[in-house]
């Protein structure tokens, strides 16, 4: 099995993870966030800058990201849906700033009553904006691997939204299982098409084990040469079905597989371990981890 | 990716399933066992015939298997300790008899007080008498890819424990990740050794989702050729560690993988759903099933 030497892991829990969580108290995010800063994680998503009405957990993203104390080795990133949260991401300092779009239409107006094409002459406005500022900008492409509400998503038009937002700028590309709708076929499909006609774009898949399949699909983006994965500490981030249900692949799994695998990932299993523990005690409820669970399986995996 | 066309799934949810789970009524289990039989599933691992003082939840197996009605298109399995529950075994008419020895040695000793030496010798006889009653005999070999009490099982070790029981016998090997910490280079590493030595031997894998890598494990094994694999419906048998974790991966979970990729098993999906929700209510608790919770990513996936 042909493998990567090193794999590239961006930690979502702060944002990603807690959005999708009850609130929880500044304080609280402000420790996660430094602590996850001294497990060997080299990339974080720290905030998003978002109406505060429309999702109050990031209310506070001004103030989290001011208490933090940022770790030079990492690089930080936050996440902006329009124009005005780009702003106040660029003003915070982030310069490296990701937008979203959904590969499903429905998917895209229930989230934001706006169709993917709409949104991708948003996104050109929003990439030249970031770029303006000084900063990077990521494309998140949502529901890559399914909707909920449309079934399969053809990779055609996943390559399709590619294509165009790459036209527009973006520096990145990232896909999104939102709701855990991949399998190892849906991922060959996706890297394989957008890989052959963009070859040397950065690259990175973030997956959901809502059907158990996460460790699984990232073991088949790795055989494909993929080294850019999120995973977020804990699992936080919950489900869209059930509490109690996984979201977002925890990032102790990830990296306990990869580590006895030989995949190195910098990250420190045991300081990580310990953060998704205080990560369980700040949102107050059992998160959805193995490693976290049982323990690595053998102590000092590392 | 090479995948095979088919594969055999074998149920463990009415034995390894509810011998992990509280104990629960006799008819209770001929329901499980009875639905189980008209999903679709080929091979379903029944009861075990144990001592009931050590396993109180298999007292009844002989009840349960007189009470069930077995599918003629199903083949049934029971697993043995001793020569004692070989006899009762045989008695019940069950010509697919499974006996256990474990990798290592202090796993072996703690679990019954000899050592994997000394289990071998007892395998010998226990073969020899199941083939006298006109059984086929397959040894599970646990802790196959780790010991929670040793830590990393040499492949060598296990290797030689087929070379025995085949010498003495055997007609068929499965391995069991008893403590789920297998990854995806520990199969690699198992599978290569013991095909390597024994091509034609029929080969079965038995994975607990502990740490989060099941699916992962069993698409490794598929690259590799392997097309046998343990499931529980709902992912039955609980965890060692903690209530609410995981143990045994769950059916439905490996059936959705498999079907989305093309590979075929022959189940109903969304019978065997059905399945793992009556599982639920006959333990009374959550089953760590993602597709339970969840449903297909799809509807109509088989």
């Amino acid at each position: 099995m042909q493998l990567p030497e090193k794999v590239s892991i961006r930690e979502v829990g702060p944002r990603d993870g807690l959005q999708n969580e009850d609130p929880v108290a500044t304080a609280d995010k402000v420790r996660l966030l430094d602590a996850l800063s001294g497990t060997g994680l080299r990339r974080i998503e720290a905030v998003s800058f978002v109406h505060p009405k429309a999702i109050p957990q990031m209310a506070d993203a001004d103030q989290v990201w001011a208490a933090a104390k940022p770790n030079p080795d990492v690089r930080y990133s936050a996440l902006v849906p329009n124009l005005r949260g780009a702003r106040r991401a660029l003003e915070a300092g982030f310069r490296e700033i990701e937008v979203v779009v959904s590969a499903s239409d429905t998917h895209n107006r229930r989230n934001i009553n706006r169709s993917t094409e709409e949104s991708l002459d948003d996104l050109a406005e929003l990439i030249a904006a970031l770029h303006d500022g000084g900063a990077s900008a990521e494309v998140i492409v949502a529901t890559t691997f399914g909707c909920p509400y449309e079934g399969d998503v053809d990779p055609a038009r996943v390559a399709g939204i590619v294509d165009r937002v790459l036209a527009d700028g973006a520096d990145r590309v990232a896909f999104g299982d939102t709701t855990g709708m991949a399998t190892p076929r849906r991922v060959i499909d996706v890297v394989d098409r957008v890989r052959g006609a963009h070859p040397d774009v950065p690259l990175l898949l973030h997956f959901h084990n809502t059907r158990g399949a996460a460790l699984a699909n990232i073991l088949t983006a790795l055989q494909l040469g993929v080294t850019e994965f999120d995973a977020s500490v804990g699992g936080l981030g919950g489900c869209p079905y059930a509490p109690g249900a996984s979201g977002n692949v925890a990032t102790e799994e990830v990296v306990h597989m990869l580590h006895d695998m030989g995949v190195d990932t910098g990250v420190d299993l045991s300081a990580l371990i310990d953060v998704a523990r205080e990560a369980e005690r700040i949102v107050g409820r059992e998160l959805p981890s193995g490693v976290l669970r049982a323990g690595p399986r053998v102590p000092g995996l590392g």
